[in-house]
């Protein structure tokens, strides 16, 4: 093999989740991996959230709560040379009780191929391994019976969410 | 005065408020103060708990959980040289979002005196303080209407708390 060849030709996607550290997702193509590094870059996870239309939120605050989140997961598809996050959640958590899952996202070109499922999976998977068994979250109302199947119950025993808002 | 007599002195609940960084809390007897300093002895909080009929937890947990806690508000009764915990609540956070509150508890003694809008009303305020604005917590059935009160709106626009259930 040429130099010139051996320089453009494509890293196989296995290569590229080696150096990322990364997991291949099984029954999927073969390009989709996952990880659980928090070291995501927030213009990239603003970027996918974007894609699925969230609002808008400062990347200050976006590295602020990726530090100080416990579990963070993220899915990416390797291909030619590079990966591309499609794919996140994470679990805020006081280390012992309590984890909150937040900001769970699939880009819309990977939806519809159990990829939500996964991600929750993997996170459920990382905070019970850190003996964390009191795991919630808020669903809008689209996506309760998504969660339901995953194992998560609405208002268990009347439990009410409630948020707080300012008064005027 | 005497030797004996200065030892014996009980001290005002001033010079333990301020040995410890207490606030005083207007409206009350004088003797209840409040904290925001996460150093509590776990032994302390789990008696706090028990005393309201909670379920015991592993006290190197607590530890943890209070370690890993963003915001930890507490109350005091002081009075004759010593000062006893009469209130708490906490609050898990990304540092930058989302708030979640826990642990929200008054001593059976001192409930019914507007303690627990106080211990609520602090953790608001640090949270805010911290530019923290998404602040949100789980309700028991019979609590709904005092958070109500306190500015907490169940399920707004249809949001579910969910809990996650191990299957069997």
């Amino acid at each position: 093999m040429t130099f010139w060849n051996s320089l453009f030709r494509p890293t196989p996607p296995e290569t590229l989740a080696q150096k990322y550290k990364l997991r291949k997702v099984p029954n999927q193509d073969g390009t989709i991996f996952l990880g659980n590094d928090r070291l995501v870059d927030p213009y990239e996870l603003e970027a996918l959230c974007d894609a699925v239309g969230w609002a808008r939120r400062p990347i200050h605050k976006v590295r602020i709560a990726l530090q100080h989140s416990f579990v963070v997961i993220t899915l990416w598809q390797c291909n030619h040379n590079f990966r591309k996050l499609i794919g996140f959640a994470r679990a805020t958590s006081d280390h012992a009780f309590n984890a909150m899952i937040w900001d769970v996202v699939v880009h819309p070109k990977f939806q519809g191929r159990g990829l939500g499922k996964t991600l929750i999976s993997e996170v459920i998977r990382e905070l019970r391994k850190a003996d964390i068994t009191n795991i919630s979250l808020f669903a809008d109302a689209p996506v309760v019976s998504f969660y339901e199947k995953l194992g998560f119950i609405p208002d268990p025993e009347g439990i009410k969410g409630m948020f707080w808002s300012p008064s005027e």
